[in-house]
């Protein structure tokens, strides 16, 4: 089952080509990363940071851009768990516009399992394991973009 | 004196009418603010915070915009101090292209004196205020605009 | 009537001391700007940059900030009118925390009507005013903050 | 032969974990893109597009974060020319602090010739081709991190 949420792509999220500046587009990812916790896995990553001890820094990203993004765009950035291991998880992102199919671009990112504290690799511990199983998708359904 | 620092306007800084987005330009007030501290004070805003419980958070702010600013510009951020109080300092800034004296926009900008421990108010320590003294401007030298 | 709109704060819009990076609070300003153009006065800004060549950016700009906001804040931000001129609007913006009065920063922001082909001033359209006229705030309701 | 550049890492740049937010990586490396243009390959980035109707937005990125960077980090952004197709080009981008070989994190930022008016695919004329020839590095040249 993969996560969705709504964003529209702003006015100064654009660059000198008139269209979506890539780095804004990984911002994007981490948006829906952050509600992907808050409103899928029901603790927010600034609680689960603070009383937790535990954050998923990206160590591993790979994106493909495949077509234009511009100002007025009203995105649907789809997330979904890929792989999960001791203590890295592997996201699968990807936007499509509000109402039609077509992938405008897609992300893999692994983020490890770190103690805040130390910013050292902890293990997941088994609650959290659970949610990213909730929202487990195989490869077949992350799409190929064109 | 004022201190002055170079900067090349970044092709993402741009909004979707193709000038300057205004909160780029108030970032790049803080970093001309970095660069004063590492290469006119003496020491890196990161050490002032880290050894001395010291930061300069903005607490007001005022703005004006004169003329637009396009990607390819190469800007020079000038900052000079207009007042220094018990706990806090005001700073303005304005933008110059390289090779031209015309004042593409300016800004005063308030700091608070803090501890970063509590977010509370401090003294401005003598040997800082000393700093602060020695770009010291009066407002007939911050440039009016149009 | 003002409007208003919940925006969390975001992971990556905190600095080294742990609070709101302040342009990225002005960046929030524009984002409930845009969606007051799409939601509260019924044309979307692109829309109205691309079709009525109308625009308005930033020339004048004025902030407090009076209390540290963190990443897991759940921000609402109000925006209301409080003067309209000929190619000019003033607009008010303040913040406050989700069930909260407590005014966090504001912000008055003087913004001019301009053609998006030349960047040179226009007369604001009667419909346009309209819009801006149902949104309308008197100085008594812009707070005053500490 | 690498193309370097100097950057100081910002103190906005910081995410709620006190380490770079990852998006501001990519920006970094496209800043460096940006000064190899004007500094290396001889033309701005803004002057090829507005003048050779050319520009090279990211078609596929990969990345690897090795260390974590904080603010007050002085950032030796290199760049080289892993592949030249005909119609996209390879980047390879790595970040080390000044006076250390130790490498912090990497990107390979595959990017398609295109036409700024279409935004479709063109050809890489020659003289632009031999800049890239003169950056080029090889795999051998790419640091492989941890």
């Amino acid at each position: 089952m993969a996560f969705s949420r709504t964003y529209r792509f702003r006015f100064g999220d654009i660059d000198h080509a008139g269209v979506a500046y890539f780095p804004k587009l990984l911002h994007l990812c981490h948006c829906a990363f952050e509600d992907w916790w808050t409103d899928g896995a029901g603790t927010s990553y600034a609680v689960l940071m603070q009383q937790r001890d535990l954050g998923f820094p990206a160590v591993h990203l790979e994106s493909d851009f495949f077509r234009p993004i511009r100002f007025g765009d009203e995105l649907e950035v789809h997330l979904g768990v890929l792989r999960i291991g001791t203590s890295s998880v592997e996201f699968g992102y990807w936007m499509t516009r509000t109402g039609s199919a077509e992938v405008l671009c897609r992300m893999r990112i692994t983020t490890a399992a770190v103690s805040m504290a130390t910013i050292g690799k902890r293990a997941i511990p088994d609650d959290i394991r659970a949610h990213f199983e909730r929202f487990r998708i195989d490869e077949s359904q992350f799409p190929a973009g064109r």
